[in-house]
């Protein structure tokens, strides 16, 4: 078994011939249209108002999950660069989510979006009530990172490209639709959208020139897929676990107020 | 961010002032009595009657993704081992699933369950459309065989000690409720329940005689409680993706004819 089988049919033929960089970016631009997580049910109800505050405290505490991770995860993609200007390019995304002292960037911005969630900051740190699926979905990503070529690292990054999309149908949904959020809530999002632009120019650039054959073209896009299943499991465990009033949290994990 | 944060506060503090190997054991057992997958409701419904053919097929389908990789999470485990005895014992969980020729295994009786259940052995073999959140799970289990300590991997095996339990609840209630179901269906179960015994014996007298230390003892409890939540995660990806008609399959995983 390959615990990273990515390859979905439907977007396999794709790169049979070989693709213009442009068509790269466009059949990568469709896996995004039709798979990102900005599809899925759980940010549907987020977006919609629907989520409970309990729901609304399971996402961010499980997403801390995530969002730890990401400088390891580009510390593994640079310790694998032999490029110094490639090095220094991707560098600045540690930068941005450890900040200046560990606890002044990204990372501690979404901490503050889950205490001020009403969250503990030392329990969601922990993780130890976030859920097994969650950190299994990550714990996927850093493995695939480590593991496969530096092209699919790369390449499973370029879900920001969609993310100034999500962020833009999630605040302002959230602060509209939950009186308890405001804009100090959601101060990590203020400086992600400029963020992400930046980095997934990059990414996409080393992509479109560096996958170029079949299949590497091929391993760029099952590199997106995958990148989007980890995504989209994350919302999945939240709906399975948190939604009909919380009756199916798993032994041990977070157990909100408001589940009944 | 750990990705194996395991500990658990309900079985954390039980191994403080340190446990004999008869007050460990009992923790242990105590672990899979409260958290082994015969617990989850998706076994439930397989017990009573009431999952689809589409719902038995898919356990069948993602459970071959764990199935396909135990040998090769027990070659990782063999390759720690620094005692030829050790080494010998546990071999014969690698024969065991891989049989003479790789295909005369428990493997290849897994694969012979999902065909008789009308499935393409191709597809199967291929994990393509298995669940994601089922290879997140799968992949977090084989790295931590390869990344935790040999008692921690040794102890990650142990829900074996539960496995005639879960089998002699499954196969009886399997036979008597789906008429497509046969003894030559299930013919993979009838060496478990021998193989499993014997393997747990050595896993459990290897665990509590290594777990000399308060903090052994709750890596080993720690351990044990993480593999109930692969277990657990696998059926609960299940449980969200095919119950209610199949109308969370996520994008690209295994859609069955009765799913509507």
């Amino acid at each position: 078994m390959n615990e990273f089988v990515t390859a979905r049919t439907d977007f396999a033929t794709a790169a049979k011939g070989g693709l213009s960089p442009a068509e790269l970016e466009a059949v990568l631009r469709q896996v995004g249209a039709e798979r990102y997580h900005n599809r899925h049910p759980y940010h549907h109800r987020m977006t919609g108002g629907d989520l409970t505050r309990g729901e609304m405290q399971a996402w961010a505490l499980n997403r801390y999950c995530y969002q730890a991770v990401i400088p390891r995860k580009d510390a593994t993609i640079l310790a694998r660069a032999e490029d110094p200007a490639f090095r220094a390019e991707w560098r600045k995304r540690i930068e941005d989510h450890d900040g200046e002292d560990g606890w002044s960037g990204g990372i501690a911005r979404w901490l503050h979006l889950a205490t001020s969630l009403g969250l503990d900051a030392e329990m969601v740190k922990s993780e130890r009530q976030a859920l097994p699926a969650t950190r299994f979905a990550v714990g996927a990503y850093l493995s695939f990172c480590a593991n496969r070529s530096l092209l699919e690292a790369v390449a499973s990054s370029l879900t920001e490209l969609f993310s100034p999309v999500i962020i833009g149908e999630r605040v302002p949904a959230m602060l509209a639709k939950y009186d308890y959020i405001t804009e100090d809530t959601l101060a990590y999002f203020k400086k992600r959208p400029d963020q992400a632009s930046r980095d997934s120019d990059f990414a996409l650039a080393y992509v479109t020139e560096h996958a170029d054959t079949p299949e590497r073209q091929q391993l760029a896009i099952d590199a997106l897929l995958f990148k989007c299943d980890v995504l989209w499991a994350m919302l999945d465990a939240l709906q399975h676990a948190y939604a009909e009033s919380g009756k199916n949290i798993p032994p041990g994990a977070f157990r909100p107020e408001d589940a009944r």
